[in-house]
């Protein structure tokens, strides 16, 4: 077998063979199949598409590249939640305690950011001493004292999809459902959680723009989980204002605290609790607490103190914040009828919040602030939004990002609904 | 600007500007635009395609990304042809020197064969003595002795050719017209001939194997030298069958020399005489000999002999015969109504006459001669083709590639005419 075969085959809108798919990964990773010929193929594929059975085996062999994690020697149903990434999206710090705290485990491997939206670990980095590197051993350990943990996946994990999706990012090559699909999957089935729920984003702030490719996204993703003997479900939901009232690392940190103390932001609160209960049902966990009660009784923060303790932070200590701040005032009386994730997402990243390049440090303090969400009545002058930055240069490019980004007018303007639709097997 | 939004404008089917084209060209050249980027974009023109305005930009860009040659010092007009590749086509030998010895200069430089279908430089080559690298002042110096100079060329034409050629052939995206059409034209504009006649071969021994991609081929083509000041006119003609009775380096230098002294089977004549008064008229050579007279008058064997000796051959030395020999007898009496191009070529390849990779010795004496042609009546047993090559162990494969390759029946089989068309700027 050779590269150029594998190529010309997708190119000529033919449909791959599990042999041809099982080799060309594997020669990639070990180099055998070059840069040069894995992005040939790549863009073929994202332009002529591939079938079920070929991202399936696509999948599979990612997965094969590298070890596959084994949570058999626990005493409870594994669960985990995946999203497609959104502005304000702090969703997994609530909702991995949360759900330990209802009686299943969640062991989540998770990401950094890059770009617009912002990564899980960047947010949870921002507590002091908090550590996202953890042997498989640690995994467990912290796993088994506090029902959850959130960490840094091992190079270990899927080694191809690492190497593919570096490949992509710099040829064009990342707007492809059966390549986005393949990686997130191949990575979460090569966790080993014994079920999943995928939160994918619709909406300005997310990576899918409309519901119809976000449908296809979904769909995709929960065929390949669900014939990996992984029981998948995925909601779409909005994402075309940011989520929550918080938009920044520590920032979010303290909403998610506030939500896990019985409070928060109503929508922050009504997704954790949703995505709680489709993950327990998705785990099968029969007689479960129910996770709107686990917010209220102090379970659910019990077990983020053990969590975040267990991985060397102090869940206690004084949280970063920027030393600079800006207000927004609204242009004028009304309501406010739109707030652009988008837009809210980019000022927060021009303001320190996230990173260009992957080696960029994060600032932790920096950050978007919302006085009012779409739907609220606003006076003229009152304040809309604080800007949090380590510096006042920050300020000018970021209000750039927000101008024409969001609206005051005299009617309430129709939004997606928070959960937009569920996709299941059947 | 940067390689990714150029990539991502081809493959959302967009028209790439000139800047675009300009900049990725010369940053391909210098390093800034990788390989792995360069292939994306290659495959998304191959599947997405480019206008006219986009392939004539696009052929500029490689011509400006080195030098370009220019013969006004010369006191007659250039004129140059190029084909693209066919089995025993040997055209180019006898041609040049004939259409010196009519009046106008040839300056050509050619490639060396990889695959099925022979190079110019490894036939010539086969003549002890001759060599192939010229500087520029060299390659001069030959025009003003013989009229005529065939040569390899120089690394400084066309560099960024260069480089994406080898980059296409590793990436599975060679067939793509605008690509092959800016790759030849590019090199052949650099070139600095005033004149250009394009032979396009079609059927199974050519790259293009039908009628209707070889005429878009060749308007692209005619196009893009009309674009650029070099008049420009296309034949397509027949591959469907080998050219002449010789395939194989040395044993298609002996045919061309019987060409040169007015004998030589009749298809190799006639398409050499048309080319030579398409190149005549397209140069403006007002008054000039009759190709026909020249190669019955000994001018152009003259031509031949100086242009020869000019690089260091001797025109008078024998040349290399391979050591063994294989005749293939005719299955049956009637006509032999097909005789395969693409599986002779294999045949001649499997002998030793091609190589399979850059750097691969060929073998100068290998081939396959042929002693009927489609349209002869044959004789159960009488001779067909014989094989040549270094060492018995060849004949096995070569024998395998013509299973099928060719048939004897009753009645005689159309096949396409010599010359199918011939396309102009008009």
């Amino acid at each position: 077998m050779d590269a150029i075969e594998v190529i010309r085959a997708k190119r000529d809108r033919g449909e791959l063979t599990t042999a041809q798919i099982d080799w060309v990964i594997a020669a990639y990773t070990r180099g055998d199949v070059a840069d040069e010929q894995m992005s040939a193929l790549a863009m073929a594929i994202l332009l002529n598409g591939m079938n079920r059975r070929e991202i399936a085996d696509w999948t599979q062999a990612m997965i094969r590249s590298g070890e596959r994690m084994d949570w058999s020697a626990l005493d409870r149903p594994t669960a985990d939640k995946h999203s497609t990434g959104g502005v304000g999206d702090k969703i997994t710090l609530p909702l991995a305690p949360l759900v330990a705290a209802c009686g299943a485990y969640v062991p989540q491997l998770s990401g950094r950011g890059l770009g617009h939206t912002g990564g899980t670990l960047d947010k949870l980095e921002s507590i002091p001493g908090w550590r996202a590197s953890l042997s498989n051993d640690e995994m467990l350990d912290v796993l088994r004292t506090a029902g959850a943990v959130v960490c840094a996946a091992g190079s270990g994990l899927a080694p191809a999809d690492k190497k593919l999706y570096a490949l992509r990012d710099v040829t064009g090559t990342v707007e492809s459902i059966p390549l986005i699909a393949s990686s997130i999957m191949s990575k979460k089935i090569a966790e080993g959680t014994g079920s999943l729920v995928l939160d994918v984003k619709v909406g300005s702030g997310a990576f899918m723009k409309d519901v119809t490719t976000a449908r296809e996204l979904a769909e995709t993703m929960v065929a390949l989980g669900t014939d990996a003997g992984v029981r998948t479900v995925a909601l779409l939901t909005a994402m075309d204002r940011p989520l929550g009232r918080a938009v920044g690392n520590a920032l979010e940190v303290e909403e998610s605290v506030e939500v896990l103390a019985g409070g928060g932001p109503e929508d922050v609160v009504e997704l954790t609790v949703r995505l709680a209960r489709e993950m327990l049902e998705a785990a099968g966990v029969s007689g479960a607490k129910d996770p709107a009660k686990a917010l209220q009784d102090g379970s659910a923060m019990d077990a983020w103190r053990r969590m975040i303790a267990a991985q060397g932070g102090d869940p206690d200590a004084a949280l970063p914040r920027a030393a600079e701040t800006l207000t927004v005032e609204a242009p004028g009386s009304g309501v406010l009828s739109r707030l652009d994730a988008y837009a809210v997402g980019l000022a927060a990243w021009r303001l320190g919040a996230g990173r260009a390049r992957k080696e960029d440090p994060v600032s932790f303090g920096a950050g978007v602030t919302l006085h009012a969400k779409p739907g609220d009545a606003v006076r003229a002058g009152q304040p809309l939004l604080t800007l949090h930055a380590d510096d006042t240069s920050r300020f000018e490019r970021a209000l750039e990002a927000l101008d024409g980004g969001y609206t005051v007018s005299e009617a309430a303007v129709d939004h997606l609904p928070l959960v937009i639709d569920r996709v299941t097997a059947e």
